[in-house]
């Protein structure tokens, strides 16, 4: 059997940076490139709870099939919620509970994207969704990221001269993998140009309850009267990623081609999760999981920057970040990163290559990404003792 | 804001069938055109204590992020009870858990059409694979199905004329919706068929274990030592809808480009339902629950058969049926099938116009489907009373 495989499949390359990180998961090994939840963030009391109870007093609503839309007081109670503590969402934007975030970014992409269209994101940005946005056959094209967010005239002539442009895939809160966050100011240029530009906005916030400092911004979906912002929502880091509850707020027009394209892929999401999560926002005390958990992470970063402090400086740098779960760290020049990468996992520090951030793998990167909310304090400070010493080396 | 979709979206049409059956859920409403197993049938007390206890035992592994190809002890039990129940799969073939069996619909054209592309299928098929393949833009071409499985000159023919064709879709058991089942000898020649002609078969057996008459047949897969079948399972029928467990059975080569897709859709499947599923097959008597099933499916249709031999004679014919959840009816050239549903819908009475299942909904067909799993006794017997009754004033 000779095996005939679409385009789009074909083109999706095996990647350089797996062979490196094969090994992350291999005893011993420190874990500084995975994306984990730290474990003891999960509210596993209220899970087994609120399931036990869901499975004995609706057993059938918790079982049988359901509608793809997702579990409608789940819906209508994100609706509520993104209006109330986010002031997001028009009286024409609707919710659809997604398969994890994940499924956002897929279903907006096929819902919009021929092939060869153009998606505009920041440089760089989640390899997973770039994965996502690859497998359609999107036109990847990278804008340049500062300290306060991308660069605002990369995005006016990207949009001025890229062709059959989608929408601005873009995280404006602690983005992974730079850390950075969007000030206020950019986030309302880049609404203003998307809106006269016709292009639609993609805003993934996965990480924006975690904030352990400085001040909430608003969301660019906060900003939206025009139907221009597609925001993609998860539980994935608040409740748990195991249970891939995720969901969309949008235009109705679009969130009702998403729907069918969702159909299409798995009908709908697990119904238990979706109800698990709705009970857990709605009968628990929610914010105050969501401030047990920014403790986690506050201390958590603070291993991590303290070790940082004590072991990278001066030769590497690295980005201030006031939340999330990364850090994006710089080399100097007279090393080449991708060695520095693969003699660190060879030493068994496993950290992510910058370069699988980029639209384009092969451009040149000095900046590798650590993840602080997977590996005990105990890997964060050896691991980051291990990586300093060898950039000491190599220098 | 104009929203400028992609054309796979654009080429999705509302269905007509859609405005019919609107008011299925309606109260008062006989619900003959569902497709939802029987509430008494799911294992609601072995799931409330398998779950209570994996979120004991085992919180992380059921809430952290997991493997994309699915939970690795479900992955290799499927794997030996396949081998072992149905003499299926070889050392070359992997299993892949998917969000549902949908899913493996979905990832199995991701990974092999290039729009254009050719899809055989029965004439008529399921429609929610159909509308998967549409959402790729397919060219679907239907196969006449005859009283023992598609018509092999037809198929034939099909292999010979058609251009770029990448797999063979067929539900070999219990068909949705025509109720047939494909003979052995037919089995075997369209396995020869198309793998003389490389063309892939996608093998979907979601009713399988619902045999309640006569003897079970060797799937299409038990047939394959060359990778030329790609089989579909799922645990929507035989333990519950609401989880999204099904999962692909396959060789290596697709399986792998499968969970990249995958990876880019939803990253993986609920991990709960997974172990959950894991736990019923392993920890409880698995063929016994399949037992009992069988028995509840056997007398659901006596009372649908029943009923129908009572109210449907001479006028309604139906197709014999052994297994599944569904009878396809044929009413008399006369009456006018898509009048007779609308009337049927408007008098409370709702099944599903066979046009529904066609690739081309726009050709002539006589015959509807009757769902028997989801409606009660009463309803069942009510529901073809007024359905014969209606055939004898419309005849």
């Amino acid at each position: 059997m000779e095996y005939l495989f679409s385009e789009r499949v074909k083109s999706l390359k095996p990647s350089a940076i797996r062979e490196i990180l094969k090994n992350s998961s291999a005893p011993g090994v420190i874990p500084l490139s995975a994306g984990n939840p730290a474990p003891d963030a999960f509210p596993y009391g209220d899970i087994q709870e609120l399931s036990q109870s869901l499975l004995t007093d609706t057993p059938v609503e918790a079982l049988q099939y359901s509608v793809t839309e997702g579990y409608a007081p789940l819906r209508q109670h994100l609706k509520d919620y993104m209006a109330q503590k986010h002031q997001a969402g028009t009286d024409n934007d609707q919710v659809l509970i997604t398969s994890g975030a994940q499924q956002v970014m897929d279903l907006l992409t096929k819902t919009l994207l021929n092939e060869g269209d153009t998606v505009l994101c920041e440089a760089p940005s989640f390899i997973g969704s770039l994965n996502t946005f690859r497998s359609y056959r999107a036109k990847l094209c990278g804008i340049p990221m500062e300290p306060d967010g991308v660069r605002i005239e990369g995005l006016e002539r990207a949009l001025k001269t890229e062709k059959r442009i989608k929408y601005f895939y873009t995280i404006p809160n602690f983005q992974n993998p730079s850390g950075i966050t969007m000030s206020l100011e950019k986030r309302r240029k880049v609404y203003e140009l998307c809106r006269d530009h016709n292009v639609l906005i993609l805003e993934d916030n996965p990480y924006g309850d975690l904030r352990f400092a400085g001040e909430d911004l608003p969301s660019i979906k906060s900003l939206d009267q025009e139907g221009v912002v597609m925001y993609a929502g998860s539980f994935s880091k608040v409740v748990s990623p195991g249970m891939r509850v995720g969901y969309a707020l949008g235009p109705q027009e679009v969130i009702q081609k998403m729907v069918v394209c969702k159909q299409g892929e798995d009908v709908h999401s697990n119904i238990w999760a979706q109800i698990v999560c709705h009970r857990f926002m709605t009968e628990r005390d929610y914010e105050a999981h969501l401030g047990r958990l920014r403790d986690i992470y506050r201390r958590k970063s603070t291993v991590l920057t303290q070790a940082m402090e004590e072991h990278f400086r001066p030769l590497i740098r690295w980005n201030p970040f006031e939340g999330g779960l990364f850090a994006w760290c710089t080399l100097p020049e007279p090393i080449h990163m991708l060695d520095y990468v693969k003699e660190a996992a060879s030493r068994k520090v496993c950290v992510v290559p910058g370069t699988a951030f980029l639209t384009d793998e092969s451009e040149a990167c000095q900046s590798f990404r650590i993840n602080f909310s997977t590996p005990t304090d105990e890997q964060l400070q050896e691991g980051v003792r291990l990586l300093g010493e060898l950039a000491r080396e190599m220098a």
